[in-house]
C-alpha cells in the first residue's frame, strides 16, 4: 500500500483524500492544515489523521476539541509521497520540506512550472513523470485542455487552437472574491498564459488563449476552436470524444443548459460534493467549419484535477503505467455519466 | 408498508422520493414527470417507476429511450398516499384528479392554503392532519419560521415576531430566473405574504414580514427579531434551541459565514446533493437586547421541506405520532450535524 | 428639419430621441409608448409630444396625469421617418402600419434581417440604404463586429474572424432576466447566429462566432481573433483602429479593467446616462501571433447602436453622404474620448 | 468664496468636488490623489489642480502626462477647510497633518466616531458641529438613517427602530469584492455596529440593526420597522416623509422594483452619474401595523453623503444655517425628484 500523505486539506486536498481513500493500492496517512474549521472537524469525523501545519498555531486546534496526530513534518516523513494542495505559492515554500525528507512531492497547478522537475497529466505525458521529486498535476483549466488536445491531436493532428476561457470568479464557498457584476478581460495581455501551461504536456503544440473572468462561481467554460489539419465531420469527432473515459458528452435530450444543471445532474447521480472529473463537453455544440472544429465545454475547477492527482501518484512511483492507472482510478472513483 | 407515488420529480419531488424510500414503512411506487429530461434518466436508473403526466407527450419519453410505467392515472389509483410536487398552481388543477381516485393529496407550499383542508409542520400541527384529504406543506420558509416559532412560543411567549426574509432569486439550476444584479422589495407592499402563511400552523402568532430578492441561488437568509414575553439570556435561547432536531446551530470555530461555506460543509459531511434539512442559525447571532431577540437563520429551500413531507405521510394516514414520526425520519435520513 | 417619430421608448427610443434632439437637421416630433411609467413621465418633461401605442391603454396614461398629444398611427403620419424602438418581433408587426401611411422605417437589431430590404451599419455600407423604405440597423454586438471589421479587412485584409461574444443577460433594470449564477454557451449549436447577422452588412467576410450569457449586465465583452491576410505588428493595427471615429482604444494608464470602471469613466466625463457609444478596446490586449491578431472589446449594448440610427436617418433620405453623416452625429452627441 | 481643498478624489471626493463647484459660495482649490488613473485624468480635464498626496509617487503623475499643482501640504495650507475623502482609515491617518496646517477638516463614515470632536447629519444636528477642528460626516447608511428618524422622531415619538441593512458588496467599479452568488450576515453578531453609529447623530434614539451583504452593486436597501409611540395612518406617515427634501417617495405608477429602475430614472433626468441624492422610499411600501411602521428604502452608496459633505462645510465654518445651507445645496445640486 501506497502511504499518502496530504498537505493541505481545502477544496483540492480534502477531495484527493477521499479519491485516494477510494483505491486499494493506497491510503491516506494524513492530512496537515493550518487552523481549525469545518473542513478540519470533518476531517477527524473522516477518520483521517490531523497534522497541524503550523507549529506555532497547534494549539488552536485542540482548543476547538481537535486532537492532533502531529506536526507536518512527521507526516512528511512518514508519507512515500506527499500531495501538496496547498493555495497557490505556498506550494513553493514547503519545497524544501520535502526535499529534506526525501519525499516526493505532487503539487497543484497554482505553483509555477519551474517549479518542478516536469507538469503533469495523465492523458498526455503519464510516463515521464517517474522517479521525478517534484511534479506539478496541471491545473483544472489545463487538464481540460490536455483532455481534448490529446484526442485530436492524435487523430486527425492540430495545427492551432485558439481557447476564450470564460472563468469563474471564485469558488462556491470564496466569498470576498469577485466579480459582483462584470466581465473582465483577464489577464488583458493577449494570448494569455494558459497556453503556454497547456504546452508543459506538449511542448509542440501551437496553442492561443484568452482568459476573462466572471461573476459564476459553479464552473468555468471554454469556447473552444480547433483548426485541424484534416477535416472530419462534426460526428467523426463526436466519436472519438465518446471513447475519452475522462471526457462526457452532454447529451441533447438531458435538457442542460449551463453550469447549474450540470451540478444538479452530477447531484442526482450521486456523485460525492455534486464533483465533475471529467470535462463537460455539449455533444450538440460540436461542429466543423472547414477544418474548423467549434465546441463548448465546461470545467470543474474543483474536481477535474483530483483523478489526476491519484494517477501521478503511480506514475511517480512507477506502480502502473498509464492505462493501467487510469482504469484503476476510475473505476474506484466512479468515473463516467 | 406505505404505498407512495409522487406526482413531479423536480427540484422538491426527487428528494421527497429519495427520502421515502430511505424509510423501513413506506415506499416509492412510482414518480410521473412532464417530459423527458436528465432527471427523468436519472428517475429510471435509480428504479423509480417512471410514468407520464401528460398522455400527449408520453411518446416523447420513449424516444429518449425511457420506458414508461404508465400513465399517471395509474398511479394515483395505485397509491395509498400521493405527493404532488409539481410547479406552483399545477397542484390545483391536480385535485380534481386526486378526488376521482379517492387518494389523498400532499401539496407543496406554493399552492394557496384554500386549497387544501389544513396546512402542515411537524414541529406545529402534526396531529391536525389526520384522515384529512388534502394538505399542504408550508413553504421552506415557513417550514422555517414554524420550526423555530414553535420552541421560542412554548418557553418564552411571544409577543410579537417581525422576520426580513432575503430571498434567493432562483434555484442554482433556474437559468432564467433574476435579478442578476439589484435587490428587490418584493413584494413591495407590507407586511407581506409570509406572516398569514405561517399563521396557517400557528393562527394566534403576531408576525410581520417583509420580503426581498437578491442575486443568489444557494439559500433564504432570514434576519430575525422576536419581541418575548420574558427576557431570557441569549445562552438560554441557545441551549432551547439546540434541543430541536431540526434547528442546526452553527457553532463559533467552523467559521461559516454564509451560505457557500455551508453547502460546502454539507458537501463534505456527505449529504446527499448537499442538501441541508435543518434551520441553519448562526449560535454567534443568537442576541437579547431588553426582550428583543435577534439571530440570522439560512434556509436551504430546496431541501428543507423534504423531511416535513415524509412526516406528513405518517401523519395523514395516522401511522405514527409526532415524536415517533419526527425520530424515524431524522433516524432514516440522518438529520443533525 | 427631418421630421421624426419613434416608435418605442424604452432603452433605445428614449436615448435615440436625445440624440436626434441633437442634432441641427431633425427633430423629434413625438414619441409612443404602450404604458405609463417613469419613462413615460420623463418623456413628457423633456416635452416630447407623448403618443398612445395602444388604443385601448390610452385611458391610462391620463389616469396617470400623463398628456398624450394623440394615438401612434397620427405620429407615423406626421413623420418623414419612424425609428421603430420597440421590443424584438414588435417591429415585424408595426410593418403594415407604416407600409400604411408610406412613412420609411427604421428597425432595431431584434427584427429578422429578413424583414427589411436591407440591413444598416455606418462604417459598413451607409451608401446603400438610400430610398429604401425597410432598414434594419443592425444590433449592438453585429454593430460592434463591423466597425471593427471594415478597416481591418480595407487595410490588411481578412481571412477568417472568429469570435466569442461573452453576452451580459440583461440590462441594468430588467430584472426577471438570468442567469444569476451561472456560464450559458447560448445558443448551445456552433457557429452562432451572430456571424451570418454581420454577413448582412459584409456578405462576404468569413467570420464564426460563439455566444454566451454571463451574470453581468453592463456590458457585452467580445474576445475576437482574426486571422489577417498580411502580418502587421499590433503597433500598426493599434494606428489603424485609433484613426476610427467610433473604436475607443483604452489607454493603458487608464487603470480600467472591466465594464464597471468603463462606465464610471463615463459619468465622469459627463456621458448621458453614462453612455459609451464606442466600441471600447483594451489597447493592451490588441496583440499579433503570426497573422492572428487577438484582442477584446467592450460593448455597451444599450447605446452603441444610436449613432447608427441617427446615421441611417440621413442615409435613407439622402440628405448626406457617410463622411458628412458621421462627422456631424458625432460632432452634435460629443463622440470621442 | 469658501476655499475647499479635497484630499481623495475617488468615488465620494470626485462627487463631492462636482458639487462643491455647483454652489456660489465656495470653491475648489484643488483635490489630492496618491496615483494617476482616468480618475486624475478627468480632474485635470476638468479643470481642478491636481495636488499629490504622496511625494514618491509624484513623478508618476507626470510620467502620465498629468501636470499637478502641487502636494498635498500646500492644498492643505490654502484651504479654509479640507474633505478628506480618503479610503477607510486612511482619514485617521491624515488628522495630524491637518492639525499641523490648523485646516478644519471632514471625514467619511468610514471613520472611526472617536476620531473627531462630532459627527454630522444636516438633517439630524447641523448646528452642533460650528467651530469644530474634526468633523465626521457619517456614512451612506447612517445618513439615510438619520435622515427618516429625524421627521417620525419629532412627529410621533419612536419607541424602538429595527432595521436589516441588505448591503451592496461593492461599487460598481470595485471588481475585486465578493459575495459573487452568497447572502453573507455580516457582521454575524448582532446588533450590528449600524445601530451606534445612529447614536452619534441621536443619542437617545432607541435603535437595533442588523447587516447583511449580498451579490449586488447599485444601492444599499433597508428593511425598517419603528415602533411608533403613537399610532398615525400609513397615509400620515407618507404626507409627513414627503414634506422631507431629501426623501424621494417612489410613487407607484412609476413601476420601480428595485435598484436598477431607481438608477436608470436617475439616468433619464439627467442626474450627474445617475446619482441618487435622496433617500429612495417605496411609497407603497408604507405601512401601519397597530403602532409599528414598516417601509423599505434604497440608499445610494456612491452619493447620498455628497449634499451632506456641502452642508457640512457651511455647518462648521459658521457661514449659514441648517435651513440656508439646505436649501442653498439643494438648489445648486438640483435635489428633488
Amino acid at each position: 500500500m501506497i502511504q499518502v500523505g496530504i498537505n493541505g486539506y481545502g477544496t483540492i486536498g480534502k477531495r484527493v483524500a477521499d479519491a485516494v481513500r477510494a483505491q486499494d493500492d493506497m491510503e491516506v496517512i494524513g492530512v496537515a492544515k493550518t487552523r481549525p474549521n469545518f473542513e478540519a472537524e470533518t476531517a477527524v469525523k473522516k477518520g483521517y489523521p490531523l497534522y497541524a501545519a503550523i507549529e506555532e498555531r497547534a494549539p488552536l486546534f485542540e482548543e476547538s476539541g481537535l486532537e492532533l496526530a502531529g506536526m507536518v513534518e512527521e507526516l512528511i516523513d512518514a508519507a512515500d509521497i506527499i500531495v501538496d494542495a496547498t493555495p497557490s505559492g505556498i506550494g513553493a515554500q514547503n519545497k524544501e520540506l520535502y526535499d529534506e525528507y526525501e519525499t516526493p512531492a505532487l503539487y497543484q497547478g497554482g505553483e509555477d512550472a519551474d517549479l518542478v522537475d516536469v507538469s503533469f497529466n495523465a492523458r498526455g505525458n503519464f510516463s515521464e513523470v517517474e522517479g521525478a521529486d517534484h511534479v506539478r498535476v496541471v491545473s483544472c483549466n489545463t487538464t481540460g485542455l490536455s483532455r481534448l488536445a490529446a484526442p485530436l491531436e492524435e487523430e486527425f493532428g492540430i495545427e492551432k487552437m485558439r481557447v476564450t476561457l470564460v472563468r469563474r470568479g471564485g469558488d462556491p464557498g470564496q466569498t470576498s472574491r469577485g466579480p459582483i457584476n462584470d466581465i473582465l478581460p483577464n489577464p488583458i495581455t493577449l494570448p494569455s498564459h494558459h497556453g503556454p501551461d497547456v504546452k508543459t504536456i506538449f511542448p509542440d503544440l501551437s496553442i492561443d488563449t484568452l482568459g476573462m473572468k466572471v461573476p459564476a462561481t459553479l464552473m468555468h467554460t471554454h469556447s473552444v476552436n480547433v483548426s485541424l489539419e484534416s477535416e472530419p465531420t462534426a460526428d467523426e469527432v463526436r466519436d472519438l470524444l465518446e471513447q475519452e473515459s475522462r471526457l462526457f458528452l452532454i447529451r441533447e435530450n438531458m435538457n442542460i443548459d449551463g453550469a447549474g444543471k450540470l451540478k444538479e445532474l452530477a447531484h442526482d447521480i450521486g456523485r460525492p460534493r455534486g464533483d465533475l472529473w471529467e470535462n463537460c463537453i455539449w455533444r450538440e455544440s460540436i461542429s466543423m467549419e472547414g477544418n474548423d472544429l467549434y465546441l463548448f465545454q465546461a470545467i470543474h475547477q474543483e474536481s477535474d484535477v483530483v483523478p489526476e492527482n491519484v494517477d501521478a501518484i503511480r506514475a511517480v512511483l512507477g506502480t502502473a503505467d498509464a492505462a493501467e492507472s487510469v482504469a484503476k482510478t476510475n473505476e474506484a472513483m466512479g468515473m463516467g455519466i
